[in-house]
C-alpha cells in the first residue's frame, strides 16, 4: 500500500549514552510544492516517522489519525523500541477497543520537532552534516499538522475518518478541523485548549530554563560535544509531570509515605515516596527523549492560539465546519481545566457545529486520557461508532 | 529593653557577587540548657536576627510574633536592606493597620535555617571557620519555633499576645499553639496546612533538584569555591512562584500578551510577558536568597506534619488548648487549598477549641496574604481587636 513511500533513516540516538535504536517506519516525504513553515523557512523534503495499526479499506475511508502529546510518539499501540514498554494508548487502540483496529486503520505519526524519527532538532542538518540543534527552525502546531497532511497525501488518503488526540494531540486535532475541514469527518480533542494558558506557558518556560541552565546543554550543541543535559531535562520532566497529575491523585498514591524507611533521614536524599517517584520520572524520561526536542515542542504548544489568526474570534476558526466534534475534559485536570474545553464548545456552538461535550469525573488529573478511565473509553467508543454509522463504515 | 541581648554579627553576604549587607538586629542567644534540634544535635548558642515594631508595654503583654513564609525574613514592616523594597507585610503592620503598632509590639524573627542573619547554612561553622554548607543540620518547623521561644525568653516575654503567619508562617503559628499553648493567647494561621501535601513536597523537590543540578552548587560548598548556583536557584524560584499565583491571576495579569513585540519571535527568548515576569522573579530572588537556605527551609516544610507526633490524630496536638484561633484560607490558593485549612478547623472543633474560620474569596492565589485583599485585612483586624479586648489590652 505504501510502495510509493521511500524508506529513510530508521535509527536515532537516545539518552546520555547515545544508544542507536531502530525507530520503525520512516519515510522521506517530498511534497509537490516546497513545505513552508509558519516561521518562513521552506524545505524540499522531510522525514516523517509513523506506525499503523489495522487495515486501510479499499475506499481508503476508515483511517483514524491519532495525535500524541508533548512527550508521546508514533508508538501508540505497539511496544516502544527504546523503553520496551507498551504503547502509550494501548487501552484505546486495538481489536474491539474504542479505536477498534478491526474496523479502522490507525495512523500514529511522530510530530515534526520530535525525536523518534521525524524531522527534528536531532536530525542531521544537510548544511553542516551535524545535528541541527538550535539551528532547527521553531515550528508550530500547524506545521506539525501540515507534515501529517503530506503523509496522508502520500498514502493516497483523501479524507480521514477521524483525528483524535489528547493534550497537545488535541491541539493538532483542532487544527486539522480548522485548517482542513474537508479532510476530516470527525474530530475528538481531549483534555486540551484552543490556546495555551499563561500558567502552562510558565511551566514550559521553567522546563526550558532548566534544560538551558544545564552546562552540558552547550547552547544546544551537546551532540557535537558528546555531552548530555540529563539533569536539566530531568528537572523539566519532573516539573511537567506534577502538572499532569491531580493534587488528589498525588495524595492518594503517595500522601506523606516514606520510601523504604521508618523515619525521615534529616538529609536531602529522597525520604518521601513522591520524591522517589519524581526522580524515576526524570531518569526514565532522559533515556528516551531529546532535550532540544523538548524545547521545540513546548514552544510550539506555547505559540498555539487558534483564535489568533481570526482576530481573536475562535468561532471564526470553525466557520461552516462540516466536522463532527466530541470534546472531552477531565474534572481534576488543572493543566487543561474543563473551562478551556468549554471555550472550544461555546465557539463551536456559536457556528452551529455538530458538537458533543463530556466532562469526565475522575481524580486522575490531566493524564486521565492515558489511564484506565472506563467512562472516557465508553464516550470515545460511542462517538466513533455513531460517526462510523453516519459515514457508512458500519 | 533588650540590653541583655548581646549584639552579634550584623552582616551577611548576598547574591552571586557576595555583597556584604548589614542585616539589622542580631543577637547571640545562649539558652539556659543547650538548644537541642529534632535531628539530635545540641548546641550551646545560636545567632537569631529579628526586627521589632511598636513598643512593648510594661506588663510585656502586647507582643505579636509575626512568622514569615519560605522566602520571607524579619523585614516585615521596614525597608529590606538587600533589595531596598518595602517590608513584605507593610499592608498588615503599622499604625492603625490590622497589626496596629500603636497597640502592639511586633516581633519578626528570621527563622533558623534562613539567610538574613539567623543561624543557617551560610553561618560560619566554628569547627572549620567556613560556612556550614551541607554540614548544617537539617532542621524542623519545631526547631524554628524553639529558637523563637529562646528569643522571647531573652526579651523577658512570658506570653505572646498573638502569633500570626501565612504559608510556612502559619505552620509556625500552629506549632507555637501546639507546643507552647500557655505562651500564646491567640493564633492566626493563614493559607497553611497541618501537614505538607504530596504535591507541595513534589514542587519543593523539583526546586532542590534544580539547585543541586547546578554545577556551581559544588555539593553545597559554593562559598568555598567562590561560585554561585544562580541558574539553579532561579529555576527553583520560578517553579515555586507559579504555585503561589492562581491560574486566573496569571491569565488576568498576562494572558498571552507579548513582551515588547508585535509578533512571536520564533525563538527561545522571552516572547510572552509571563516569561519575562518569571525571569525577573528568578533573577531578583538570586540576589537576596541563599541557595542552601532554600534547601533547608523547603525540607523543614516537607517534614512538617503536626499530627505525626500524635499517632496521626491532629486534634490531639491541640488537646485542651486555651489558645484562640482564627484560621484563614483563600479560595484560589491551590498551593494550600481551603480543604487543608478545614482539616485544621475540624481538628480544633473536635477538642472544642475556640476557633473561627474564614475562606476569603479572591483570585489572587496563595500570595493573597501578602497582597491588597481588604476583606482579609478586616478579618485580621476584627480577630485581633476582639482578642485584645478579652486579653485586657483595650
Amino acid at each position: 500500500m505504501f510502495m510509493t513511500l521511500t524508506p529513510y533513516q530508521s535509527t536515532a540516538t537516545f539518552g546520555p549514552n547515545y544508544r542507536q535504536v531502530e525507530v520503525g517506519q520512516v519515510v522521506d516525504l517530498v511534497p509537490e510544492k516546497p513545505f513552508c513553515l509558519d516561521g518562513g523557512l521552506c524545505i524540499a523534503s522531510l522525514p516523517v516517522a509513523y506506525q499503523t495499526y489495522g487495515t486501510l479499506n479499499a475506499a481508503k475511508s476508515n483511517a483514524i489519525l491519532v495525535c500524541h502529546g508533548l512527550t508521546g510518539d508514533q508508538y501508540a499501540a505497539s511496544t516502544h523500541p527504546v523503553t520496551g514498554k507498551p504503547g502509550w494508548w494501548e487501552r484505546m487502540i486495538g481489536p474491539e477497543k474504542p479505536i477498534d483496529t478491526n474496523r479502522y486503520f490507525v495512523i500514529a505519526v511522530n510530530v515534526i520537532g520530535g525525536c523518534m524519527g521525524s524531522w527534528g532538532p536531532k536530525s542531521v542538518d544537510p548544511a553542516t552534516g551535524k545535528p541541527y540543534g538550535l539551528n532547527f527552525p521553531v515550528i508550530t502546531i500547524a506545521d506539525m499538522v501540515r507534515a501529517q497532511v503530506a503523509l496522508i497525501d502520500a498514502m493516497g488518503i483523501d479524507k480521514l475518518f477521524a483525528v483524535i488526540g489528547g493534550s497537545m494531540g488535541g491541539m493538532l486535532a483542532l487544527t486539522w478541523a480548522s485548517l482542513f475541514p474537508k479532510r476530516v469527518f470527525a474530530a475528538m480533542p481531549i483534555a486540551t485548549a484552543a490556546r495555551h494558558s499563561a500558567q502552562n506557558i510558565a511551566f514550559h518556560e521553567i522546563g526550558r530554563q532548566a534544560i538551558m541552565a544545564d552546562p552540558d546543554w552547550r547552547d544546544g550543541n551537546y551532540h557535537h560535544h558528546n555531552t548530555y543535559p540529563a539533569k536539566g531535562l530531568a528537572v523539566a520532566r519532573m516539573t511537567a509531570h506534577v502538572t499532569y497529575v491531580s493534587q488528589t491523585a498525588l495524595s492518594k498514591k503517595f500522601g506523606r509515605d516514606l520510601q523504604g524507611k521508618d523515619a525521615v533521614s534529616f538529609g536531602f536524599d529522597a525520604d518521601f515516596q513522591v520524591e522517589s517517584y519524581l526522580h524515576h520520572q526524570g531518569r526514565s524520561f532522559v533515556e528516551r527523549f531529546d532535550p532540544n526536542a523538548y524545547l521545540y515542542i513546548t514552544r510550539a504548544m506555547d505559540y498555539f492560539d487558534l483564535a489568533a489568526d481570526h482576530h481573536g474570534n475562535l468561532s471564526a476558526a470553525f466557520h461552516k465546519t462540516p466536522v463532527r466534534f466530541c470534546v472531552v475534559s477531565f474534572s481534576s485536570d488543572w493543566c487543561f481545566p474543563t473551562a478551556e474545553s468549554r471555550e472550544i464548545v461555546r465557539a463551536l456552538n456559536a457556528v452551529a457545529a455538530n458538537v458533543s461535550f463530556a466532562e469526565v469525573r475522575t481524580s486522575k488529573g490531566h493524564d486521565a486520557f492515558l489511564l484506565d478511565v472506563p467512562r472516557f473509553h465508553r464516550i470515545a467508543d460511542g462517538f466513533l461508532t455513531g460517526c462510523a454509522r453516519v459515514a457508512g463504515l458500519l
